[in-house]
């Protein structure tokens, strides 16, 4: 079957985790993503653990559906490599530290001459242009400095790093728009151009209604805990074995919770009838739901809620995500098989088309598993020039 | 200039947060986005406090670059004209509670029948499959329900919901790459198809690592606290006045880091000499940092390790990522002018194209603001239909 992006060729030089993941939402849909390695030392990520038989369940997750090539770009014949293969792709990705790419003498301007039509997709820590455009960073650094650890957590306590690497995630995704739009842009105009993409720039574009909320009163956001800002009840409560999200985000909802907790005198009850006096009550309020929800289990009031419609939820673990019934429904935990490792389960393709639906096509490569392939294919190598670039050690 | 997504046309009905954020990204690129909304009521978001002059900043920050049409549904007149725009537009996006556009007549095939070459996306808590496909969620169930809760926050202390709402904004974000993948695929193929797009998927496809480690080493990932999982030091550190993040995330960096603590000697102490062995020791090692790092403020820290070339960041608040000068420079912080409410502060454009840079054009639009000239420009309506509509109360 068909898949969107079929015809798109990207030249991947990423590494780790921001770049990989941009691509790793193209391939899944269809992209050839051609991953260039350094010879023997490869992708950093193949040395993070766990390890199955030697291989990366890090990059296994990340590195589905695309190819691995190793090149030397230290060598002067490396790069002549890749310059020859910039002519044949549409999109050339890179997350290295700012300066790289023109040190190599590959930086976009010499790449776009040889190739007028290339998208170069840029993701690093701060962009490549500002003060701190030549500095490094880590997730870890821009879910600081972005704001976003000051607003995760509880209050009183202090500011919370998000568990999963939020600061390359959503770097990662804005990446990809921006590829797929400059790629709809040379479809009218024949050009390509570059997209640049900081990581910190993202945290400050996620940061929702803090920013409006803070411009507006004054009010410096704090520490939200699970509570929603505005709107009660509207948080995390105890059961008996454990907690359950509700959320009530309106009066109607706030009246079916009310009969499903076989609480209907609540709903008369003047200083909780609407959304603003449950916030003014809240201290009164929220003992009173407390009350009621610790008497049964979290799966108890999870049938309750849902047969009321209630908007509820469990706190899963990460084993209780791959169990959930509609995870599993909308193929979110697909196992892939790697000629090494073995049957891995990973996330699956949460972009569902209707009739070019993505598909998980290839494992991670191995090491340069394609070099030779791909140097056949792209650019028409043979048996001879092959062998005469292994004794040279370019890949 | 050009925009690169200036040909499309989006017509958006979309609510508060997911799909909003989705058509504000595409939006921000140069398409037009041509937002319908309940005459009278509209986006439930314009009610979302602080307002300025009665005008959301919550809306306002979400909304930019966008137009306003009122056009009540629940008519069939309402219906036929959203059927006859169907014919004009390249995009339609929802987010309503699945079943919805069915039991207004207005499903995927319907409009599909009326436009083959129409891209339909949806954005909906648990998606348009599987046995949840019926019920609502809100952001904080599916931060609750995907994992993403179980693994933010301190060890030993509770599940953290992330501050800002990343169950929306990543599926906003999916939603976009769907909605340009398939405008990709129909540049070939001439057809349009249905995106779908859940958060609780979404949630999933976020989680990183943390389902790898689990499915190959049987433990259940847990709060994490601000540490990395695997590499030392990198956390958050305790300064005289506050708090440091310092990733020194490979050996060179952790000697980079001794000497700009002038702690030589550490770099030749066989405990900490490797990553693992840091690891390993990590109960020795940290209390050492500790000690060194507490001496001096975080802006003292910054500077010496800023010159050191060791990636560290201070914890900044929301105001404080408001003065950052990289954030300046990159122009993350914008600000907007409201014929209301008047300059708004919001966050930028993260995706930084060279040749068609995004522009925010005009700020968000009050309530049916454009519906007449929407009316005029895409189904040629002249002044006495338009009347006669008023006077039916469709719009």
């Amino acid at each position: 079957m068909r898949m969107a992006l079929e015809n798109i060729k990207v030249l991947d030089l990423t590494r780790v985790l921001a770049g990989p993941y941009a691509t790793m939402v193209l391939a899944d849909l269809g992209a050839d993503i051609i991953k260039i390695e350094m010879p023997e030392i490869g992708d950093d990520s193949r040395q993070f653990g766990p390890h199955v038989e030697g291989e990366s369940a890090y990059f296994m997750s990340l590195n589905r559906n695309k190819r691995s090539m190793t090149l030397n770009l230290k060598t002067a014949k490396g790069r002549e490599i890749l310059l020859q293969m910039i002519k044949e792709v549409d999109v050339v990705v890179e997350n290295f530290r700012p300066g790289t790419m023109e040190k190599l003498g590959l930086g976009y301007e010499v790449l776009r001459d040889v190739n007028p039509k290339l998208v170069y997709a840029v993701a690093s820590g701060f962009g490549h242009t500002g003060p701190y455009r030549k500095r490094a960073a880590y997730d870890a650094i821009v879910q600081a400095m972005g704001g976003l650890m000051s607003i995760t957590g509880h209050p009183g306590r202090e500011p919370t790093r998000v568990g999963t690497s939020i600061g390359d995630i959503t770097a990662g995704l804005f990446t990809a728009i921006g590829i797929l739009t400059a790629l709809m842009n040379r479809n009218e105009s024949g050009m390509g151009q570059k997209v640049d993409v900081a990581m910190l720039d993202c945290q400050v574009a996620i940061l929702e209604n803090a920013i409006a909320r803070h411009v507006v009163t004054g009010e410096i956001p704090g520490l939200g805990g699970n509570r929603h800002p505005a709107i009660v009840p509207f948080e995390t409560f105890q059961t008996s074995d454990g907690e359950i999200m509700i959320a009530a985000g309106n009066d109607i909802l706030w009246a079916k919770l009310c009969i499903a907790m076989e609480q209907p005198r609540l709903i008369a009850d003047e200083r909780f009838k609407t959304n603003p006096l449950r916030n003014q009550y809240y201290e009164e309020l929220k003992p009173v739901i407390n009350g009621v929800i610790q008497l049964k289990t979290t799966k108890q009031w999870q049938e309750i809620l849902d047969d009321a419609g209630v908007p509820n939820g469990p706190i899963n673990r990460i084993d209780e995500v791959l169990a959930d019934p509609q995870v599993q429904a909308r193929e979110m935990i697909v196992e892939v098989a790697h000629p090494v490792a073995g049957k891995l389960k990973m996330p699956g393709i949460p972009i569902k088309l209707s009739d070019t639906a993505g598909q998980i096509r290839r494992p991670s490569p191995m090491l340069g598993q394609h070099t030779e392939e791909i140097l056949k294919e792209l650019l028409k190598y043979d048996e001879a020039q092959i062998e005469d670039l292994k004794e040279q050690s370019i890949f």
